[in-house]
């Protein structure tokens, strides 16, 4: 199965319904190979990953995070437009994916965020040109850096967590969601 | 021309030597448009861009980004490693690249980084797939973020510099640059 990369580019979505289906585990580490081909600055390579495939792990991690995202709701008017979802005990941040690939950045590089984000968007791609969707849950980075879950899932202490991506067969149709025009500031010639 | 994905992605190289000719603007605009096919949180968007095809005002920008790095270099050790480089009157980080495609992102979004960092790899697959070799110059983010720059550019107060990519048609050859293999600390079933 082969695509296009500008099908990929373009037809990728964010899903947020999943068919309960696993994601083969070679496909997660083909997935995790084409991230790690991403640029990264000084060659530090700063991404490690972290695979759960584990759905009442996910749902236990969730509502710990929606407990600690309302907490924040108070000094973070950004968090406010989501308070109801976070506030309803049926929502999962994880969408009951089945599986959740975590990216950890190794603060050591002071270009570790963005590194691990272009191997996130590497992996979204190659997700998608093999059937599988994906979507990042900004929602799980918070949790994902708590001592618990960090010890739970063996990450040193000196990585933070950059991109939780969550991985599945999508359910049905996503259609593409509208981009303004690009503001372009200038153009110098 | 199209190239499959999986190529794009394992072929892609940060090109640093290129060819005089420019990089059609047709092609620049081209390339912005699949930029802003990354996902984004919350669907702001909180990219934008500017582009410059001037070499002088590129080398002028470059020296002036090394003079701020060297002042930075007692208390950041990182940047050591590049003092002789930063000292080196004949270096230019933008290595005399015909355009210098700049992300900057709208902090009123608090994933304004990470979203442009998606579409940086977007844009730099993209160019890859036309032949146009690219660069992330993390070397100019601190000059791009000084109101001499942002004025020049018209980038307005609340825009920071994510993602200065340098564009062009590669000279010379550019072999993979290896990767260590993934560390995944842990794969929960």
């Amino acid at each position: 199965m082969m695509m296009q990369l500008k099908e990929a580019i373009t037809g990728r979505r964010s899903v947020r319904a999943y068919e309960e289906r696993p994601v083969p585990g070679e496909l997660i580490r083909e997935l995790i190979g084409m991230g790690i081909c991403a640029p990264t600055a000084s060659r530090m390579q700063p991404w490690a990953f972290a695979v759960v495939e584990n759905r009442e792990k996910m749902r236990e991690w969730s509502d710990k995070a929606k407990e600690l995202l309302l907490g924040r709701m108070a000094d973070n008017p950004y968090l406010r437009q989501y308070k109801a979802a976070m506030e309803n005990k049926e929502f999962n941040i994880f969408y009951n994916a089945p599986c959740l690939l975590l990216i950890y950045g190794d603060t050591a590089s002071p270009n570790h965020v963005v590194d691990c984000a272009l191997a996130a968007q590497n992996i979204m791609l190659a997700a998608y040109e093999k059937g599988v969707g994906s979507c990042w849950v900004g929602f799980a980075t918070q949790v994902c850096n708590t001592p618990e879950i960090k010890d739970a899932l063996g990450v040193p202490g000196d990585y933070r967590p950059v991109a939780p991506l969550i991985l599945g067969y999508p359910r049905g149709q996503w259609p593409p969601v509208p981009r303004r025009e690009p503001v372009v500031f200038s153009w110098i010639k």
